[in-house]
């Protein structure tokens, strides 16, 4: 099913984390965030945001994206900068023709750890369990792992219900 | 001062309109809509926002770009979907390398009509007038034209008054 490369969009950090599933276990390949600093124009952090993508796009050749999808906010300006950090993403994705697929907070947290509303660091301690990794520093980190891990373990089940239905 | 790019970023249709000046007089280089039809995908509909961008920033090298700045909106969902094309416009100018300049819609609207709340009708009218242009299709098209004429205007003010101080 090829690589899967999970983003958690940021106006300031951006987590992402590509999985690998062979013989039905789950890697991690490489993880980290995109970063430009505060002080930064946004000029300058959007482009570090796609540029950042745009190499690991080149480099790595993932089969599908998985996103962080947004449905609430504090207020319009962080709306803005949240929804500006996400076109990003998609559009790096579109140019690179890789489909993406978005999934609510809540849908990754009760997949992974069996409630809607675990915290942050059930997430996280999850994710380094089921990928042998050892600490992490950020929460984007592991929350992109995360999509990650949902979309491939997703797409597993849905290739596994095929064969089935190929060869009953 | 260079040629001005305005942009009225919208996620089904965003509005484009290069200003240029000279001897003090305004005159319209290009002006258009980049559409990609609302039954298009989110990724379709950005890469036609973001490849439209790169194609005028690599044929007209415009030296700035004015966008317009937005405060409200109707809900999280509309919101998201405006940041995410404007994520798109700001990204493509960081690519190009082309200074951004915001600027609010009631600001336009005061330079051009004298009032805050002109209608789109107004500021379609004064635009095609300053710029000695027939009928235009779209609001889209005169609003981000207005955008680059507020802009030129400004630079060339800010440029005199230099000049005044430098040749006092």
């Amino acid at each position: 099913m090829g690589l899967v490369l999970g983003i958690d969009p940021g106006s300031l950090i951006t987590g992402y984390g590509i999985v690998d599933e062979r013989d039905g276990d789950l890697h991690a390949v490489i993880f980290g965030v995109l970063e430009a600093g505060s002080r930064e124009t946004l000029a300058r952090r959007l482009l570090t945001i796609g540029q950042g993508l745009n190499a690991l796009f080149d480099k790595y050749k993932p089969a599908s994206v998985a996103l962080e999808k947004t449905f609430y906010a504090k207020n319009v300006d962080s709306v803005t900068k949240l929804g500006q950090a996400r076109g990003v993403c998609l559009y790096e994705a579109a140019r690179a023709q890789v489909p993406v697929f978005e999934y609510a907070p809540t849908e990754i947290k009760s997949s992974l750890a069996g409630s809607g509303r675990a915290s942050k660091d059930q997430v996280q301690f999850l994710v380094r369990t089921l990928l042998k990794l050892p600490a992490m520093e950020k929460f984007d980190m592991s929350d992109a792992l995360a999509l990650a891990i949902h979309h491939s373990r997703i797409s597993t089940t849905k290739n596994k219900i095929r064969e089935m239905e190929l060869n009953p």
